[in-house]
């Protein structure tokens, strides 16, 4: 599965900058694209949570073909939900399973994000329809409010990986540095335990450590800003880049 | 103490990028002190035991003080013991005793480093006479074949502050991706249990990392190669500064 990933991202090796789309109308994330791309993102994330056509899901597959026409840069669909973090929308469970399933089957998407709080049988489902159509699927874990023990997070680690995830994300917030240098450590511990990539950040101000050298721990992707925030901590992405590839130039016997 | 050590420091925060003198003349030493004066280190460690006139105590305070008035950057002056890494000398101990003693209380230097794998009371001496003279002391410990465990390496620096050092470093080897990350952790650990500061590193090419991102976990000081390399796995100064500069800018939250 790591080679179909890398595959996705042409070879590169990570971390993938990521760069979130967070525009309530087209015209907002088009313009957001316009911004983002010429900086050059690993990956781009559509956060559709945002967008207030959410229900139309004739415009919202019509937008993804849209950003897919005007960059190479591999595009993720998320509708994050609002318990994790996400906007308030109008769309109930089935009708979220029901738009991620057409945006996998109609649109030339590359990956898609579902939490794994939700029901076994949407998370399964939506991995079939994601695998039966060569997509990929971020299954994700959020705690706005806390770190939680690092057994816990081990575990929802597993669990994304036991549903066939192809990359498990989970993004936490810390209370110290204690829980940043925590959630680095069990970065670690799941990329050594998992066989599928993780992508790992602690939140805030304290967190956006984590973002910048998360990579050594095994992180594969990093949300870095391209035009908005579409979570707290999140840095600029040109220098959260430089910051990167400043201390990667530096270690050559640990990338 | 810390506070004493900022003054040193002319209130710059840590880490302080420390470059490294390994001439063997008095020419090569003034050489490359010449390369790395404009490179701005925070912290220049004259490595003595590179010194081929070492034996004569009137040429190696003179050395100083031709260093000392050079430049402002505070000096470390250092005899690294052959078994912890140290060139090939001919003094024996009482003589690097007498030394060390001579430089505290005839020249201007600002630190001096002993290892606290000397005996007890050629330790005690020094930490006297580097009081009365107004200098601070560095007791380190190094092991260039492994990491030690995390138990052994906090020993270590707790034996380093109950002889009254007013830094604590320790650099060591590692084997394993985990080795370097362990040494991070133990480091915070340090950080958290010591009164005074502490300086780690992780030598080698794996364990380059540590030297860019040490300061997180608390180390203050991360050597940079201005001139010449004085341990396996220094960094160019520039870059390391560049580096580092870049990740603290991005993590308000942190530093």
């Amino acid at each position: 599965m790591w080679n179909d990933m890398k595959d996705l991202f042409a070879e590169k090796m990570p971390p993938y900058i990521c760069a979130p789309l967070t525009g309530r109308t087209e015209a907002e994330v088009l313009n957001q694209l316009e911004k983002i791309v010429p900086q050059a993102p690993d990956l781009i994330e559509w956060r559709a949570d945002f967008f207030n056509h959410l229900s139309d899901a004739e415009l919202v597959g019509q937008l993804v073909q849209k950003i897919k026409s005007t960059t190479d840069i591999p595009l993720l669909f998320t509708i994050r939900a609002e318990h994790e973090g996400g906007e308030k929308i109008r769309l109930g469970k089935e009708e979220i399973v029901a738009l991620l399933a057409d945006v996998c089957a109609k649109t030339d998407i590359d990956l898609i994000d579902y939490e794994t709080s939700n029901d076994a049988a949407s998370i399964r489902s939506l991995r079939e329809i994601a695998k039966e159509n060569g997509k990929k699927l971020i299954l994700s874990f959020h705690d706005f409010k806390n770190t939680p023990e690092s057994e816990e997070l081990l575990e929802r680690a597993k669990q994304a990986e036991a549903f066939g995830a192809d990359i498990a994300k989970l993004a936490v917030m810390p209370h110290s540095k204690e829980d940043v240098l925590r959630l680095l450590e069990v970065t670690k511990t799941m990329d050594d335990s998992l066989e599928i990539p993780v992508a790992t950040m602690s939140m805030g101000e304290l967190g956006a450590i984590s973002r910048v050298i998360g990579w050594a721990y095994g992180s594969v992707i990093t949300f870095g800003v391209g035009a908005a925030l579409s979570a707290p901590g999140q840095v600029p992405m040109q220098k959260l880049k430089k910051a990167i590839q400043a201390t990667q130039e530096l270690v050559p016997g640990w990338k």
